[in-house]
């Protein structure tokens, strides 16, 4: 179904400029803007290649930057092996519908699986409608909703 | 509101069997047996003092270890500062209306707090009544659900 | 497991203290106040024993009354058959715990398949802890939420 | 915004074909397959203009029917007016986002208040990520959801 031509793969130092479009308009979807400093920690943070930081992905769509994944390998004391919360997913509007979204996810739990970590698991909002229609056809809903306490 | 003598503090080595006890009773509510292996995986891992890893507390009450909370501070590309993931929380039955619960969520909140994180969150089942009513009072309900892809 | 004496029966004229007393209590946990035209209005509705109107039904328990429901009988083009609405479902929460809440809702069920109608449902909030820990031991939670356009 | 040529108007004995059609393939949305005498039953109600009966409506795109609504007015004990219940609504998928759902809703809205009734609402699974994404701009997501006893 997919014909596309998409390539994933890791985010690089070169990847500066698309990666702050892309994240850009991402976080625009969440009705957030970042100041500069978090954007640069950020990038810092995603090429470290530290344990406990975020790794990221890139995908090209006939060689263009269309999208971007970023993730984390982190302990979970339920099992012994780590699991990996996929954090930020983000696919261009403009080329939805080619399988860039669901090749991003693929390439994140490919990554997870082959670092022996058996499953992926993100957030989206309730009302995210878009989004699921691609999340239930790749992935389980659980029966989990989440709580913050800021104050 | 609370009159009840209740204690948090950090989880011990000396706690190995009320903690052993407390968690296994906390999986039972989510159906679930661990093998000995991550229970011991796990209860070092919350001793280690190590970044990337689980903290533990322990609630007494009257001097008596009735529940615990598995909270873990991790990396969030949206903000320089960490953010705390409150994994585990349990408090016994048989002791729940007593405030334990409520007070091991403000002991996880005031030592993220104190490591410069200014949030919590976690996750619940949405049919987790008796979390939830306790939730509602001291916390955000999000509109955020969870996702999972295993295989 | 109930053992205390639960006696449900049709709403009578007689009842018209007992009932504006339950009803405004019912419509206090949805933080309501109607003015007693709609009261005298539902009530005389409520026992005009005419198609197309709410029935109503009164709990006892030992010889006092602590519980209302009303429900109507509609139809519904998916079937031949009428379906059954249960609109308001009320136990006194001094008396919670004893059975009349399911009392309640079974003596509806059993009042419309008397009249033909295989099921009954009913709304609630998806934050109504306490109600839906019984809906979930008496029927089933459906994948529903309901939509209102009033403007 | 929308631009086709849309007509919104009260379901007739001649649409009998057309609407057969459409709510087959409404209901096949649903997984749901009704016998003939349903159908047939359902028409001859919608047909009736009896009180206590659903209202059908029928929207034509550029002359032909694409989408029709079913309706019923019942009684509200919460009020002395009526309220209405949309139980039915169907766009053609191959003429979505031209506007026929919004036209629908808003004809049974019109439809509702030249009756006097203020309100109407729906239900829809929560996991009708197209339909809600037109809900959401033209009326209000309740908190409420929905159970249903059958046995």
């Amino acid at each position: 179904m997919v014909t596309a031509d998409i390539l994933i793969r890791p985010l690089s130092e070169d990847d500066h400029a698309d990666w702050h479009r892309l994240w850009t308009a991402y976080l625009e979807f969440y009705e957030t803007k970042l100041p500069e400093d978090v954007f640069q920690t950020a990038f810092s943070r995603l090429l470290s290649g530290q344990p406990g930081e975020y790794q990221g992905l890139i995908a090209e769509l006939d060689g263009r930057p269309v999208g971007l994944a970023h993730f984390l390998f982190h302990r979970i004391l339920w099992s012994v092996e780590d699991t990996c919360y996929l954090m930020d997913l983000y696919a261009d509007p403009a080329i939805r519908g080619k399988g860039v979204g669901r090749a991003l996810i693929e390439a994140v739990h490919a990554t997870a699986r082959s670092a022996g970590i058996p499953g992926i698991y993100w957030q989206t909002q309730e009302f995210n409608y878009k989004g699921r229609m691609l999340y239930d056809k790749v992935a389980e809903k659980t029966p989990f909703i989440v709580y913050e306490k800021n104050s």
